[in-house]
């Protein structure tokens, strides 16, 4: 059965104190939208709705860059999570297949949930997605009647009887798309809010003599956010899993609670992590390689053996290959480090690339930017870059050549040859002597 | 009605295990004494007489450093807190109004708390600071007869139907200044510690037919610290308390547990705080700016929508405008950085100015200090700083001028102009590779 | 009583998925192997046998580095434990005394523990350490009568009344090394597992007439490690127990949860620990020092007073004295920096000394490799070494001399010279604009 996904991310959340719409709120490197769209595309779904409202642009663009098939529907005016979903009708006109109620604002639904509802979809008309609440508080409640759901009462409407039924309402529906809009119709706002509930079509649907159905799944799951400690809590959550399964997948973290991943962090096997690590989007680790403490890394990937660390910064771009070394207060940004090489310290290496087992010394700068554009910076194998070198880029260094150290190397290097751009030291005798002699006189005299 | 703070800072601390006096220990930024302080402050005090022992002088220059009116007053023998408060006599003579006493090692009164003892005043002669205790243990309890404070009994003296009691004593204490005074004078030290204690004056009060009532505060207010744990455990209550006030006023904290304040931290809405960030005291931060992980601020101040860090170090007097990025492995120290400004990699900007929208090279260094003297630098606008360039202080760069990397600039650059201090680069020819076999053969023969 | 140990370290390890031996992973820098020798250490043992399998070459180094006369005994099949202890028979051939059987991957047991153990061998053929268990699970029961250790039951073989029993099996025995042995031919491997187990000594050792005792030890020492979140926990645990104790001996610690100790740090009193502190093995930190945020310390000492950091690192072999500042993006390696001296900003200063009172410039580098040895630098007192100097090692800065900044200090420079070693700067005059005019002309072509 096609799968069309409508995600509802059009709230306000005037919880969250922000001017940044809810849904654009990042949990591990990434919106919570974007989570619920990755939760969504488990379905492999045919078309994905995503109703926007507040900021609207900026959903659309996040939720392009994770989709660019994706469409958005906007709520300009906020009547309640059935108006929401009725928004999504023109973008589905002609679909023919279920549609899936998500939400941006809560990003943890797993995939085997939702193909738990498409299997429940096989022999119900409406699923629900609901949970066994610790604390039920004021969730909708799901009433169960005749092995049916019957419907779904919201906690202020809801008697003694019904608030003791701890079986919770998650947002989440599932039915057959144009039965979906059908009893979104006759959804109506006489209520005290005046809005339309999504949640009354269950009612309504079973008025009708169609049948509904319960699927369960953890209560963490469906964790909604409304505020940025209710934010930060998700974000933990997602760090306290991913550290768990990491460590199951065999890395070493010293001190798991103070590494942070993305929500698409890869590491690899017999890797140890230490203290204070912080992983941005895009990071892949191979087995057996170190990250060092104090590293932050985001859109690179560091090959098998490779130490990374203490103190490294890998940007977007950085290919670290075997066995190469990056050292403390290094940046590396779009540059390959061939096998066995090492940066170990003060370095900025942007826009190159270094051959394998070359040896960049401290303080060496790739100066790729003149302002107006960047260059490239081509260094060979088995090159010895001498401390302090500034590489002006556009520039190539060959095989197995060397810099002097403090040379600032504007053409390019042969193979083999050493590149020197140095004055002559000169010793002025006594002079720092005099030199010092004299500020501190001046100092005495209080000038 | 006017009111002089007293507040006990002559504690040895013995189980500080320090030889620095207790309340000079610190809690986010400040000393303990000076949270005591800001507290009562919010009672806008008239006289403020700290009563000092143990390193009194320490002391004196703490207090003095938060408020160059403070009284110290020293206490050279250690008999008690009666004895205590009777040394602030003589700083307080002539003093006509109410004596608040305070403690240095309970750092978190809340204002509205001392506010409700002023209230109190009003009504009653002596107003006693108390609170419920979830554990009382050997706390003083608070005992109540025909609605007044009838005494304070110690722990030890008290009988089992008095350990019942569950409201105990937080030793702050409000009174007429010439009233308890006259109510220390009557308390004597027979008693098994040999000490005078002030809450003895609660007793005699009654005797003599004053008034005396509680007023309740939360247990956490009146936490006192007389251990390193117990220190660092206010730390943390401090830090957690700061940390859920900043998000509840729309600041983004991707990993709260992280992130340090200081005391007096200011941060604006939709401002995002990365994990592992460390701010001393002194420190604003506009709305919307992005303070990256592993950033490190001090007295300084960051304009809306700048970005900081990773890995930045803003020391006092930085000051940042809107849109200014500041890298990783960067330091900056008493230096203004104009809109749109750039200082992205490994630089020290210290004593310096730079202008707007200017491109400061990785590596860059304001050459600040000859040995004696500190001098300044300053860059202009939209000025192009090549990498590794030294900045000689004193020196001025002018508008739209441009360095070449590795320059070290002594001397003014007139605006437009390039300058540059660089060696002719010479390649040798071959002889990287001559070098590197005499050097391998030399280790070939373990010389 | 002579004593040998029989640390058993050959267990695959399955759950910690790696391929490193398990009990090479590593609590607070050390194998956990090392803790468990350490633990033994304190019965000054005449014999140490550690028992490999699974890498065990791997194994040995390891063990060998920490005490260099371990022998290490093979046992290639896992036959079980009691198979295992009979692998140390020829390595403890002609060894009269006690024989203790440590595990390498229960790294916590007390010296006081196996001391209580070492007594009660006096009066006991047959000691094991046993503990009550919060939730005896699936532990061995040690099964008590008339005032002697009966036997050990596995759980699975346990009645529901011997279930009922919350004193537990540590594994850990004592015993007359050659009684040992002779229990251990008796044990049989007919169980469902097939193994030998060393638990059925103690039932054939009272069988025999031989008595046997139990010692008790808290619950944590006991903690076994066997998948890599166990291994995160004891390292957690082991960390809470540093910080305790730090505290307790008088460092400051501003938030203890972010500080990693070594299983070998020292800290001295009122010394103050940041936030986010990283120490490696082999540091010591004297009285009075400051480490301040975001700093990684390894096999160094600091002096008394001195200030590191933030984003100090220091290698091994960083010796800094008395009041001594390394300030931030600064890495120490292999060098004395003597009394007062200053290295505060973005510099690599390895294989050095630095004299009394010198200042180190910013962006200062020793090039210390000439990419196949390591050189020397030598700095003497009161020398100012100008900002981003190259010293170009082997070179000596005598007394009070000094460096131009940006200069590359090739040859010696004699007391009191100053070495300068630059170009003369040129300011081009309008060549900036020209140049950006161009650049930006480029830009809008496309090209």
């Amino acid at each position: 059965m096609a799968t069309a996904l409508i995600i509802l991310g059009a709230g306000m959340g005037t919880r969250m104190n922000s001017d940044m719409p809810k849904v654009l709120h990042e949990i591990a490197g990434a919106p919570m939208l974007v989570h619920a769209m990755k939760s969504g595309a488990a379905l492999d779904p045919e078309r994905t709705v995503v109703v926007a409202g507040h900021g609207s642009e900026l959903v659309e663009k996040a939720a392009k860059a994770y989709d660019p098939d994706v469409t958005v529907a906007i709520q300009s005016e906020q009547l309640g999570t059935g108006h929401a979903v009725g928004q999504a009708r023109d973008a589905l006109a002609g679909f023919d297949g279920d549609a899936l109620v998500l939400y941006g604002d809560t990003p943890f639904i797993q995939p085997e949930t939702l193909a738990a509802m498409t299997a429940a979809r096989l022999t119900h008309d409406v699923v629900v997605l609901g949970f066994e609440a610790a604390d039920p508080g004021r969730y909708g409640r799901l009433i169960i009647k005749d092995d049916q759901l019957d419907r779904i009462v919201e906690f202020k409407d809801a008697t003694d009887k019904e608030r003791a039924v701890t079986l919770c309402n998650s947002g989440v529906i599932s039915a057959n798309c144009a039965t979906l809009f059908d009893l979104i119709d006759a959804v109506g706002n006489d209520n005290a809010s005046g809005e339309y509930y999504l949640t009354d079509i269950i009612g309504i649907a079973r008025a009708r003599g169609l049948s509904a159905t319960v699927v369960r799944c953890d209560e963490t799951e469906t964790l909604g956010i409304n505020s940025r400690a209710e934010l930060s809590n998700a974000e933990a959550l997602f760090q306290a899993q991913a550290r768990a399964a990491a460590q199951t997948d065999g890395v070493t973290l010293t001190a798991p609670e103070t590494v942070f991943f993305a929500y698409d962090t890869v590491v690899g096997r017999d890797t140890v992590i230490e203290p204070n690590v912080v992983f941005g989007p895009g990071v892949t680790v191979e087995s057996g390689a170190m990250i060092r403490a104090f590293s932050h890394l985001e859109g690179c990937h560091v090959s098998r053996d490779a130490v990374v660390g203490p103190y490294a910064r890998l940007r977007p771009g950085a290919e670290l290959a075997e066995g190469v070394k990056v050292g403390n207060f290094v940046e590396i940004k779009n540059a390959q480090v061939a096998e066995g090489a090492k940066v170990n310290h003060l370095s900025y290496i942007g826009d190159a690339s270094i051959g394998a087992s070359s040896n960049i010394g401290a303080g060496t700068i790739t100066c790729n930017y003149d302002g107006v554009f960047k260059h490239k910076t081509t260094i060979g194998e088995d090159v010895f870059i001498g401390s302090n070198t500034m590489l002006v880029a556009p520039v190539n260094v060959g095989d197995a050549a060397m810099t002097g150290s403090g040379s600032v190397v504007t053409k390019d290097v042969p193979p083999g040859d050493l590149a020197i751009a140095r004055a002559k030291q000169e010793n002025k005798a006594g002079f720092a002597v005099r030199l010092f002699e004299k500020l501190k006189a001046r100092k005495a005299k209080g000038s």
